[in-house]
């Protein structure tokens, strides 16, 4: 069996009674039932997916993946093909968003070659946090044919699981997602539009700051590349190969991956949400193991949360991807479990405690 | 000059011109401009609210502020008056929400007697963390006249200053604000009525988690208490002696001591919505010290945060208080320095840039 028919069959229904006997143990901590809201709601939802009544999340991994697009011929980004490989650089290097946040919340950042347009020279002191896994230099212009052949398309998703994988055994309690690729909220656009079957002016917004020219022209490109390629709506691995990217098709791999082994995953914004369409749509039972970090600027985000059934954690106007929405994320769900492990019950405190109306002396 | 009188006159007017050189910082960081969002607005704040060009946040403190409230007798709470001293024992034990949150993003938590209707007994070892600022044994029922004096309030408010202002001794490079008090999401509500000019039952919630009918009981106690004791709209002193409570004069004395020294100032939740309302009515130079952490369950905070001119950085469900929102934010706002002093610019990481529509090599 395939690596991806194999991870697709690992991913199992999650167990909703352990949230049942998880709010049990969260109503007997000192505050009123429910007080803290969605920290209790993640809680519960690290307990059903790692089945663990405790669970620790010592090891946080964010998976940075990069590629390029043909379709920037089009004149679709604000930035020049030449900035991937700067800001795979410049991760490598330890100087982006994302090392920063993920320094601050204590993740790792694991960067990703899925097809960047040039040759990565990986530094030899970096090579632990590097991973090349380059399916091809760029995928093709999508606005004249397939952006990648459906063979190239089935090996970057599994080149995704296997990165996975094999980071899985430097421990990773909790995954999530990050993207660098110019251009590359085209691919998401198409991708949003095709699978939520919503217009393609309604899923594209200006990336990373195109003009109101530049996005008609956006918008015009992703319209033709979708009515050239005729991307089924319900075969994700035509989608994507079709309308996608390395870098999204690798990131699906990546969730399918970690869900199959229960570990959760967190989505960033937009483009991680594209690739979070294409898991979900392989295996829908993926969308429990998910946890989006936040609600992207990025107009087609909405589609993707509201489609997969998705509500993020932060509301905080990002727009710049790479797994910065992950990283702040992953504080909040280490926070919420750290709750459930240390805060003292009304017993161990002695406070008076309501139950079923009535107040009862500790 | 008394105390509180010197505190408002040392707030000074922000300069928003260091906002426009910390973007132009930002502006010149690896990513597109403006795509961190509020992060950036943050950073810009605290910058603006410092007057230090880096920053740095290495001293969190949340104060804790707990009181009780004579009104509790009307019946409008879930719990106890004996739950608010247990709290209290259990904030210095470091089981309750607040010390687990306060630990994960590495805040110290001061907690203040400011007016609990039992004498604290502060264990020894504990001592550094408790701060004995009882103005009296919990307020009076305002359902049958002011719930304290226009002396008290002065009192209760000028304590609030000096726990900031020792606790400055120890390094305070952010504060927040958090509170302990059963019973007070009535004076909150009541306080929020008055100084905003909505209607009582727009303004009041279910607290920790009443009833139906005990909320009914709770509003008509409310306008009873505001008919009777007539309170200022336009005198924040008269309005937080009349229907207000020790924690909230408290927390109010608090944030106007934290904006004195040029601190940046962290409001949590309803009940310390209330308290920065107050501090707004004495000093509408205040809100630009203010960062509100999240949008509580409690309805009327809504009315509260927009009266102020405040965004929410967290819409996470929370309705527990103690400064459990305070903390998680005290991690986002660390983070947005971090990002301004810490990521790598165009130049040092030689990306190219866009200027003024122009690709520039670097």
């Amino acid at each position: 069996m395939d690596l991806l028919t194999k991870t697709l069959k690992e991913i199992k229904k999650i167990d909703y009674s352990l949230a049942e006997t998880t709010q049990k143990r969260l109503d007997n901590l000192t505050k009123p039932r429910g007080s803290l809201g969605r920290l209790e709601e993640l809680a519960k939802q690290i307990v059903e997916i790692t089945k663990k009544e405790n669970p620790k999340i010592t090891n946080k991994v964010i998976f940075t993946m990069a590629g390029d697009h043909g379709v920037v011929e089009e004149g679709v980004s604000a930035y020049p093909q030449e900035v991937t490989p700067q800001m795979v650089y410049n991760f490598l290097n330890g100087g982006a968003g994302i090392n920063v946040l993920a320094k601050h919340v204590g993740a790792r950042v694991i960067v990703v070659d899925m097809g960047v347009a040039s040759e990565i020279q990986n530094p030899k002191s970096k090579i632990q946090n590097f991973k090349a896994k380059k399916v091809a230099f760029g995928t093709k212009n999508m606005a004249k044919g397939p952006a990648m052949s459906r063979d190239e398309a089935i090996r970057a998703i599994e080149a995704g699981i296997e990165v996975f994988e094999e980071e899985l055994e430097n421990g990773v309690d909790i995954a999530g997602t990050g993207d660098m690729g110019i251009g590359n909220t085209t691919p998401s656009s198409a991708i949003t539009s095709v699978i939520t079957r919503s217009s393609v002016k309604d899923v594209t917004g200006r990336g990373t700051g195109i003009d109101d020219k530049s996005l008609l022209n956006k918008i015009d490109t992703i319209e033709k590349a979708i009515n050239l390629n005729k991307p089924d709506p319900k075969d994700a691995i035509d989608v994507v190969s079709k309308v996608g990217g390395f870098e999204i098709a690798g990131l699906a791999g990546l969730i399918l991956g970690a869900a199959s082994k229960r570990i959760p995953i967190i989505i960033d914004g937009f483009i991680s949400g594209a690739a979070a369409l294409i898991a979900y749509q392989l295996e829908p039972k993926v969308k429990d193991y998910m946890i989006a970090a936040h609600s992207s600027v990025e107009r087609g985000h909405r589609f993707i949360l509201d489609y997969i059934g998705l509500k993020p954690i932060f509301y905080l106007d990002l727009r710049l991807g790479e797994g910065t929405g992950t990283a702040l994320a992953m504080s909040v769900i280490d926070a919420s479990i750290k709750i459930l492990n240390e805060m003292a019950t009304f017993q161990s405190a002695s406070v008076s405690e309501k139950i079923e109306g009535k107040i009862v002396e500790r």
